[in-house]
C-alpha cells in the first residue's frame, strides 16, 4: 500500500449524509464523496450513513428509508471497488446508544434505564436485536455508550451511562458486546468512552478530569476490560483529559493499559473531532496527528487532523511503521468482519415486532418505584376518573432521549397512550400539559386544577428533556450549542448546575397538592433530578427514566398493576446539587459525612427501589466464611447462597444485591463496593435460593504499587435488595 | 538512648492544658504528666499548654495569664531536666492559625483576608510579630496553616487558607516562615497541611482528595517549596487520602517528594489524632505506627499509636534503624533551637502596641471592595444618620474566626464600634441586629427597618459566624461535632452544602431595601458566600472576611474613606455551589463552560477588587518578548516593565498582577496562572514603573514523564489589577 493509501484507511472524515443525494427515490454518490475517495484512494470508516436528526439535518422526506439502506451501502461498497486500486470496502459506523439512530428504527430505553433494570441479559438480547437492524442495513459498527460512569449528575450525558457504579456498568458492557457481536462478529460494538470522561470536573461535558491513577483504575477501567473479556475490539477514546493528558494523545491509557495489560487486540477511534482539540497542545496538525496516533488513536472522526498523517510522515514527525499498526489493526477488523468476502450479502429481514416487545420489557423493568405511601399503587383500573398532567405526559420525543431519530408519531406510546388504552373507560382520562420543562409559563395550571378536581387520583408526569429539535444549532461534532430555544434541560453538551427539576414544575406539584387527591409522581428523565421539594407532596413517586418507544405502555401497566416494578437505582438521587458528589462507593476518610446545612448522603441511594411485593432474605448459612488467597487464585470463587421469599401480594421480581467492603486493607477503600447481583423471578410465597460469588478480581484492591492483588484480612459482606436492609457477614481472607 | 527514650521523643501525646492545675495563682504539674514522663523518659513535644477555648475549657479564670507563662515553661523545663535520664527539654508547640490562640494574644485577621492583601511583606512583619509573642512565653513552634489551598469554598477551613492560588499562597507560606523564624530562628514554622487537603471531595473536611500527581503537584505541592525554600524545618501532614493514600502513611508523599526531590530536612508531625484514622487501614496499633513511621511521619499528636512504637519494634514490625532517623529529626531542631544551651532564657517583653498597630494595618489591606455604585463609598462622616444592621454588627468573636481565644470585651474593636469611634455625631449611629447568622428568627425585622427609616444610609453587617462557643461539643482533634446549638457555620468540620447566606439574612436585606436608602453590605466571613440574590439590591459591597480584633476599625476607616480599600479577592465568589468549582485557574478542556441554566464562571473572580481612585497601565515596551531556555536555566528573568498610573481622585494601593497561558504545551494546562504580583502606593497622578518578572519555574511545566520543564513555543502574558481589565503580550520560549 502506498502511504496515502494507507491514510485512506485511517479516516472517517465524512458525515454520513454528506455522501448521497437522494433525488425521486434514486440515489447519488455525492462529489465530496468522490473526490475523497479519489484523493485517498479510499476510506477507512464512513460515520453515520443513515443517521437522522435534527444535526444531521435527516428526517423522513430527506432520508433513506428501510427498504433502501442495503442498496445504499452496496452502492457505497461497489463504488469503492471499482474507484480505487486495491479496493478496499469501507467500514460503515452507526450511533446506536440506544437503538439505532436512523429513520425507523427501534429506540431502547437510554442506558440509564437499561442500567436501573439490573438485568445484563436483558440488555444483551436488546443489543442482538440492534445488531440485527444494523446488518440489515449492511453497518458494521455500532458506537455504544458503555464505558462513562455517571459521577456527575450535572453531566447532560448522564442518560447514556448505565450507572454511577464500576460493576454494573462493567455486567452491561458485557452485556452490549456479547449481544451486538454475538456467535459471528457481524457487527462490532464501538464502546465509548475511554475513559474517565464521567468524572469531569463540575459535571462539564468534556472537561477536564483531574483524578489520580487509582480513581482511574477503580472506577473507570473495570467496563473496558469487561468489554475486552467478552470480545470488544472497538473503542473510542474520550474528549477528556486525565490529570493533564487529553485521552486522545495518552499514550499510558490507549497502550500501555489498554493493550498491553488488557490485552484488547481491536482498533481505537477518535471521538469526533476531538483530535483538533489537540492543536491546544501542538499549535500544528501534522504534531496532533503524531500525538493521537504514537498514542495509539487509529482511527479519525470527522477531523482534520488524520488527513495530514502522510505529511507528517514526510515531513520527519513521526514514522510510517507507527502508520502501519495502525492500518493493520483497520485492516484486521475488515478482515474478521467479512469486507473482503467475495460472497453476496444476504438479505436479512428484521422481526420488528420482537424489537418492540424487547423495547416493553426493557421499559417495564427499568422502571423504579421510590415511594407509595399507603400502598396507592398499584390503581384499579376501574378507578373512575384520572387525570394526566404534566410536561412529560404526552410528549413523543421527551419519553426517548438525546441521540434519537424523528418518529412517525404512532411509533411512540406516550404515558398519555399509555394509560388511555388500558383503563377501563377511556372517557374517563383527562390530559392536560400544566406546563412546560423549562418556561416560566403558568397559563394552563387552572385548566390543570380543573382537571384535577374532577379526578379520583392525578398522575404528575414531570422530569426533564433531551429532546433536540429542528433549527437548533450544533458544534461541529453535533452536541447542541444553546438550547434555549427549545425545552430540552439534558443530553450532550447540556449540563446544568442546579438539578431541581426546571420552570414552574415544583409549582405545579405543589398547587395540584392543595387540591388534596392523591398523586402520583412520574419523573421522566435522564438525570436523577433533586426532588426533596416536591416529595412530601407525591404519594407514589416511580422514575421511568427516558423509558423509550414503549414507555408510555410500561408507565401504564406499572401504575394499573399489570407489571410490577423491578428498577434498582444505578445512580444516587442527590437532596441538591449543592452536595455532590453523593455516589454510594466514596470513600471512608473516618471523618463526618454530613454538611452543616444539609446531609451528606444521597436521598435515595444507589440500589434502592420498591417493589408492589416485599421479600425477606437470609444467609443459608450462619457460619464465617474463610477463602485461601492461593485458592482464589485457581479460580475458585466464594459462594454466598441466600433463600430468598416473597411474602407480599404480587409475584414480581427480587433484585439481590452483594457488597463488599474492605475492612482491613493497605490502601484506602470504599464504604461499599457492589460485586454481585441477581435479579430473580418469585412468586407469592415462593422461596429460592440464590448463590452470590465473588472472584478473585472482586476481593482484589490496586495496592500501594498499583498492583492489583488480593490482601490478607476480614472483608465485610452486605447482602439485600436495597441499601436500607441488608444482612452481613465476615468473610476472612487468609 | 534506650528505645523507650527514644519513642518518648516522637511523642507529643499529651494536651498542653492536662498538664498543669493552677490554684491561688500557684502552679502544679498533674499526674499525669508526670507519669507520662516517667514512662518515656522525657517528651518530643508538648502541644497547646496555652491553648483557650471552647474546646480546651481554658478561659481566663483557669489559664495561664501572660505573665506566668514564661514561668509555667521553665518549670516544665526544669521538671525534664530533673527527672529523667537525659534530661531533654521538650518543644512547645502552639496554634497560631492568625496569633496565637492563647489568652490576651494578638488575634489577626485569618488566613483568608491576609491573602486578599496580597501583601507577603505586611505578612511577613505580622508572622514576626506573632513569633515574638511566642518567645515571651517560652513557646518553639508556631503551627500555622500556609499550604492549604480553598479550592471548595463548601469546606469550613477555607478561611485558614491563603487562596485558591497556589503562587499567591506560595508567597504568603515564604513570608510566615521569613517572619516566624527571622534571622535567629529561635521560633519555627509548623506549615499545615501537607498536601491536597482543600482538594477533599465534596468539601468534606478532611474527606478525600482523588486527585492526580500532576494536579498535585501543579496546586498542592508550591507552597510546601517555597516554605522549605525560606527555610521552614517543620511541617503537619493532612488528614486527607490523595488517591487511595492517606497522607500520614505517604512514603512518595512524605518521603520521595518532600525530602528527597524539595530537600526538606525538618521533621514531620502527624494532625492530632490522625494516625489512630490508619487503623482503618491497618486494623492494628503497631502496624498503623510502622506504616506512619516508615512514610515519614516523625513526630505524633495526641494519639495512642506512636506510644506503641517500642513494641512495633520489638514484635519485628519495623526496624530500630527507622525510629532513629526522626529521633534525629527532632533532636536536630531543639539544638537548632537552642533548647539544649545552658544559657538562661532571657525576658523578651513584647510591645503589643506594635501587635495593635500591624493588626489594624492588615485589617485595612484585606477588606475588598467589590461594588461601589454611583460612588456611594466613601461616606462623608458629617452623614447626618447611619443605621448600623446585621448579625455581624456588634458580635465580638463572629470578627475574629476560629481557632480564637477568649476575649476581653475591650480587646476587639466591631463594626458598631469603629463607626461609632469615627462618626462626627455618635448620637447619630443607630444599631440593631437585625437577624442571627442561621436562625429563622425574624423579630427584629421592624425594629431594623424603623432604625433604617430614621437613617440616610445603612450598613449592613451580614456574613457567616466561626465562633465557637463554651458549652459545644467536640471531637479528640478539637473539631466541632454539633455546630446547631450556636450560630456557628464556618470553621474546621463545618462544611456546608449550600453557600447562601444562612437563616433569614438574606430576607433582611430585602425587606431592607424596600425602603430606598442607600445600602452598604459588609460581608464578614470565612468562605465566599454566594451574593447573587442580594447584590442587587445593595449599592456597595465590602469583604471583610474575619477582620481580626482591629476589624470594625478599618471596616470603619473605609467605609469613611480614611483608607482607599486595596484588598484583592483570594478565592472566586460562585453564584452557587451547583457550580462548583469556579477556581480562576482551571483546565481549558476546549469545551464549552457555562451550564445550561447558570453561568460556569465566578460571579467575582480570583483577583478581582475595587479601589476608590482607577488606574491605569501599559506596558513599557510594545515589543515581543523572547527568552532561551538556556538562559532562563542560568537564572535569568523574563522582565516585564508596566507602567501604572494613579488616574482617580485617592492616593491608594494598586496590585498589579502577571498572568500567563501556556498555548503550546506537551501537557494540558490552565486557563491562567497567577505568575508574579506587586502592590504599589500611587499617589493621585503619580506614575510608577513596576516590573513584574517570570523566572524558571514560573514557566515550567509538568510534562508526561512528570518532569519540571521549560518548554519552547509561546505563552500569552496578561497583565492587570483586576480580571476584568488585562493588557497582553506574547512571550515566544526559544
Amino acid at each position: 500500500m502506498t502511504l496515502k493509501e494507507k491514510v485512506g484507511q485511517l479516516n472517517q472524515k465524512l458525515y454520513g449524509w454528506q455522501v448521497y443525494k437522494k433525488e425521486g427515490g434514486k440515489y447519488e454518490l455525492t462529489d465530496l464523496f468522490k473526490q475523497h475517495v479519489e484523493t485517498f484512494q479510499g476510506i477507512g470508516a464512513l460515520y453515520g450513513l443513515f443517521r437522522a436528526d435534527p444535526w444531521s439535518g435527516i428526517h423522513f422526506d430527506n432520508g433513506i428509508p428501510l427498504k433502501d439502506c442495503l442498496h445504499v451501502t452496496t452502492m457505497i461498497q461497489q463504488y469503492l471497488k471499482k474507484h480505487t486500486r486495491l479496493g478496499i470496502p469501507v467500514l460503515f459506523s452507526e450511533e446506536c446508544p440506544h437503538g439505532h439512530q436512523a429513520l425507523d428504527s427501534t429506540v431502547f430505553p437510554t442506558h440509564i434505564g437499561s442500567g436501573a433494570t439490573w438485568n445484563p441479559k436483558l440488555q444483551q438480547r436488546v443489543s442482538n436485536y440492534v445488531a440485527k437492524e444494523l446488518q440489515e442495513k449492511g453497518v458494521h459498527l455500532g458506537l455504544v455508550s458503555t464505558l462513562d460512569i455517571a459521577r456527575d449528575p450535572r453531566w447532560g450525558r448522564t442518560e447514556e451511562c448505565f450507572a454511577e457504579d464500576p460493576y454494573l456498568s462493567s455486567r452491561m458492557t458485557e452485556a452490549v458486546v456479547k449481544g451486538m457481536q454475538g456467535e459471528k462478529r457481524e457487527v462490532l460494538a464501538v464502546l465509548k468512552h475511554f475513559a474517565a470522561q464521567g468524572s469531569a470536573v463540575g459535571g462539564h461535558n468534556a472537561g477536564p478530569a483531574l483524578i489520580g491513577e487509582r480513581e482511574l483504575r477503580e472506577i473507570h477501567i473495570p467496563p473496558m476490560k469487561a468489554g475486552i473479556e467478552a470480545g470488544a475490539l472497538a473503542c473510542m477514546a474520550a474528549y477528556n483529559e486525565i490529570d493533564g493528558i487529553p485521552c486522545h494523545s495518552n499514550r499510558y491509557l490507549l497502550t500501555n493499559i489498554l493493550r498491553n495489560e488488557l490485552g484488547f487486540k481491536g482498533f481505537v477511534m477518535a471521538d469526533g473531532v476531538a483530535l483538533e482539540r489537540l492543536l491546544h497542545l501542538s499549535g500544528d496538525k501534522e504534531l496532533a496527528a503524531k500525538y493521537a496516533m504514537e498514542a495509539g488513536v487509529d482511527l479519525s472522526l470527522w477531523d482534520d487532523i488524520y488527513t495530514q498523517l502522510e505529511y507528517a510522515v514526510e515531513n520527519g514527525k513521526m514514522t510510517e511503521a507507527t502508520i502501519d499498526m495502525a492500518v493493520k489493526r483497520v485492516l484486521y477488523v475488515k478482515f474478521l468482519l467479512g469486507l473482503f468476502s467475495e460472497a453476496p450479502l444476504e438479505e436479512k429481514i428484521v422481526d420488528r415486532e420482537e424489537g418492540k416487545r424487547l423495547n416493553l420489557e426493557m421499559a417495564r423493568e427499568s422502571i423504579t418505584l421510590l415511594k407509595n405511601k399507603q400502598n396507592l399503587l398499584p390503581l384499579n383500573k376501574d378507578k373512575p376518573t384520572i387525570a394526566i398532567i404534566g410536561p412529560n405526559a404526552d410528549h413523543v420525543y421527551n419519553m426517548l432521549g438525546d441521540y434519537t431519530p424523528p418518529q412517525r408519531r404512532d411509533s411512540v406510546v406516550t404515558i398519555r397512550d399509555g394509560i388511555t388504552s388500558i383503563a377501563k373507560d377511556q372517557d374517563t382520562v383527562l390530559y392536560t400539559k400544566g406546563c412546560d420543562i423549562r418556561s416560566e409559563d403558568k397559563s394552563d395550571f387552572e385548566h390543570a386544577k380543573k382537571l384535577a378536581r374532577q379526578s379520583d387520583v392525578i398522575i404528575l408526569a414531570l422530569g426533564g428533556s433531551s429532546a433536540r429539535e429542528f433549527g437548533m444549532s450544533f458544534h461541529t461534532n453535533g452536541a447542541v450549542i444553546n438550547p434555549d430555544q427549545s425545552q430540552m434541560d439534558s443530553g450532550e453538551n447540556v449540563d446544568v448546575a442546579n438539578l431541581r427539576l426546571g420552570g414552574v414544575q415544583e409549582e405545579l406539584v405543589k398547587e395540584l397538592a392543595q387540591l388534596n387527591i392523591p398523586m402520583i409522581g412520574v419523573l421522566v428523565q435522564g438525570r436523577p433530578h433533586s426532588i426533596e421539594h416536591i416529595e412530601p407532596y407525591l404519594d407514589a413517586i416511580l422514575i421511568a427514566w427516558y423509558p423509550g418507544q414503549q414507555g408510555g405502555r410500561a408507565i401504564a401497566e406499572v401504575i394499573f398493576g399489570e407489571v410490577n416494578p423491578s428498577g434498582r437505582l444505578p445512580i444516587s438521587i442527590p437532596f441538591s446539587s449543592g452536595q455532590l458528589p453523593v455516589y454510594y462507593n466514596y470513600k471512608d476518610s473516618g471523618g463526618k459525612r454530613d454538611y452543616y446545612d444539609e446531609s451528606g448522603e444521597a436521598m435515595y441511594s444507589f440500589g434502592d427501589g420498591l417493589s408492589y411485593s416485599s421479600f425477606s432474605y437470609q444467609f443459608c448459612s450462619k457460619q464465617k466464611l474463610f477463602i485461601d488467597r492461593q485458592l482464589l487464585s485457581e479460580g475458585k470463587m466464594v459462594e454466598l447462597p441466600v433463600d430468598v421469599t416473597n411474602d407480599g401480594p404480587y409475584d414480581g421480581y427480587v433484585v439481590m444485591q452483594l457488597y463488599i467492603r474492605d475492612i482491613e486493607s493497605s490502601v484506602t477503600q470504599r464504604i461499599r463496593e457492589l460485586k454481585d447481583f441477581q435479579k430473580i423471578w418469585l412468586r407469592v410465597n415462593e422461596t429460592k435460593t440464590v448463590t452470590l460469588a465473588l472472584t478473585e478480581e472482586d476481593l482484589s484492591i490496586w495496592d500501594l504499587h498499583m498492583k492489583q492483588k488480593v490482601e490478607q484480612g476480614t472483608v465485610l459482606l452486605m447482602v439485600g435488595d436495597s441499601p436500607k436492609r441488608f444482612i452481613e457477614k465476615e468473610l476472612i481472607i487468609q
